[in-house]
């Protein structure tokens, strides 16, 4: 850092970038994350092009806002088995452009596989998928090609570990725009189940459109914004089908699965069910679409971060008509597929308009050449002692 | 119900119990949930003769402060993958009397085949422990005669969601007095890693002693109690070893591991070292031992549910320290064995109390005559072709 430049200690941010924000700007403030007046120091939000700046570094690589991280002789990715010591992250995940989380292992090992189908990504022959993190016990995650496909378990905490994890591995492996999805189950406001819902923003309980947590006892807020752009091209692949219908709307995120969300059916219930209709019509009324458990951090962490980032998820019931999920199984599983189909749409295509995509159509990690000699072969193969 | 008397909307109390409270505080209160002042009826918190009163049968089964559940022809535990219309509840789990959870599925199987070694509990020759949620892809549970051994993910939603399941689950089962422990890990403050921390009560990142929810967009909070004489039991119990100490303390509870618990190290910081220890410093002199992430939720709902509960975690690290779990595999898993062992130690004391201890030397499935022969049995039998 060149002499005479302090670097500052809120954001990271160092000298250097001080001088390309004054020049952006035209204007001599000290640093993106603070403003000096008089004898104290007044935080405020960033603006995007601020934020922009405080987490990319020229070549688009994802730079964090913690100045402590590359000052550390090792970054153990703790939650993740993963460490900036022991592993070559950059050979591992420099490749990676897509995140996908979802709530849980079977799931997101699922869409592992059924977006390696449709991006034609070939593993080499022997090879299968295995989980990265198996050995951390708490996520599970997949990686295909450019793509990753992690479960982030139930709930904003499970949620936010997670993410500041695989932040923290975006820098690590200099990776460059990651774009970020949840794709995961919610409750409808209105909607019938099926219905696909892409989040317009994020809500707490209290329809506030912040993350508010405490850091060293007080309350820090950070606005749950996801990409406008991102949510609208996602719209527009929708699926014009006549099963079911593909919106837009608020997300409502909670703390707790039934009293937070209004169910009449937890340990404990102490309104009636004329108060919970009412409070369901009233935020149904405020915008809310659709409820679940991790919009909020997801929403605010990757927004923080200078990341693009949409959440999609299927209703599973309407909650103006009831509380448990009564759909068959069946039902449910195919339910389940859609916004895990919308978003490898939209990860497809963005692949093969940068020629990204693997066109010569095998799918898994051994090339077919008849699918039903090859069953053929392995059933003939499992008779044999 | 008796004609004329009403039954409490808020905590599901009926007539018969109002008569109950009325007898037992010799006071013509309408419920214990509520009072009457003039025209608006103010909710307090009940005092624990009254959660007493709100919670059991005269037989001691639990019973729910939520009077929907035995109006539904079933209730479907979504998260356990377990129904009461679709299983024998009272069958699979009467004879339930204590429910430990912890953070993972793999620590909680090894949790439940150590408690079957510790309590001698025999399974019938052939049979083994089968994960009873397997097909939630959420949480594992085990059952080991009268103990469950559930993983709860990380956090206080997740947890939260279990404990309303399995509270339920109780209710069902007609479970008396059932006794809940969580063991987990936690971040020390000014104690050595390896150090096994009993939770006198929970607090939050303010240091509030509750839980706060919003609930139909209020905020409502429920103390987050720990019963004193377990804590006290559990303490008393504790290895007289030079190896690591055992203390009672405050346990703070966060929504967040890496900005939320003060850590340096995050995809984000936006405060300085010197704050963070400041922080920690202050959070040490008003009590608090140790930090973790779900004990303010096990402690509040237990609490409210009027079921006796503690928390023992194991500090991987002291948090004055640093922020980087660097402790080798090896030490983390003989420490994380800590916890597991105290919460045994009670539990096998209690059954042997109770007269309920299988003391003829069996563990696991297999009667074993001769360890050694048992093993060449096993070693001769795989190298057969």
């Amino acid at each position: 850092m060149a002499e005479g430049l302090k670097k500052c200690d809120l954001c990271g941010l160092g000298a250097h970038d001080h001088n390309r924000d004054k020049i952006l700007h035209e204007q001599p403030i000290l640093c993106p994350c603070e403003r000096k007046t008089s004898d104290k120091t007044e935080r405020r939000e960033l603006t995007d092009a601020e934020i922009h700046l405080a987490t990319r570094y020229p070549d688009g690589s994802v730079r964090l806002r913690n100045p402590n991280i590359e000052l550390m002789d090792q970054d153990i990715l703790y939650h993740l088995a993963l460490g900036s010591g022991s592993h070559d992250l950059v050979e591992m995940f420099g490749d990676v452009k897509f995140v996908c989380m979802g709530g849980t292992p079977k799931r997101m090992e699922q869409f592992a596989y059924y977006i390696m189908e449709q991006i034609g990504h070939k593993l080499p022959a022997g090879t299968t998928l295995q989980d990265i993190s198996k050995y951390s016990y708490r996520y599970s995650m997949y990686k295909v090609g450019p793509v990753l496909s992690i479960s982030h378990g139930m709930g904003i905490p499970s949620v936010g570990i997670l993410l500041h994890e695989v932040i923290k591995l975006m820098y690590h492996a200099k990776v460059k725009d990651p774009i970020f999805f949840r794709i995961g189950t919610c409750g409808g406001i209105g909607l019938e189940g099926g219905t696909v819902v892409i989040s317009e923003e994020a809500v707490d309980g209290l329809l506030r459109p912040y993350l508010e947590l405490p850091v060293l006892g007080k309350l820090v807020q950070r606005t749950a914004k996801l990409d406008k752009r991102l949510a609208r091209d996602l719209k527009s692949m929708a699926e014009p089908s006549q099963l079911f219908e593909t919106v837009t709307g608020k997300t409502m995120c909670t703390y707790d699965f039934y009293e937070g969300q209004g169910r009449l059916d937890g340990a404990f219930c102490e309104f009636t069910e004329q108060e919970k209709l009412e409070y369901m019509e009233q935020v149904h009324k405020a915008g809310v679409a659709n409820i679940e458990m991790e919009s909020l951090s997801f929403a605010a962490l990757t927004h923080h971060a200078g990341i693009k980032s949409a959440v999609v998820c299927v209703a599973l019931l309407d909650r103006l008509k009831g509380d448990q999920v009564l759909a068959p199984h069946e039902v449910l599983e195919e339910w389940q597929e859609r916004p895990q189909k919308l978003v490898a749409r939209y990860i497809k295509n963005y692949l093969a308009m940068k020629g990204r995509l693997s066109l010569d159509g095998h799918s898994g990690s051994v090339p077919v050449l008849s699918p039903r000699r090859y069953k053929l072969v392995q059933q003939e193969s499992e008779t044999y002692d």
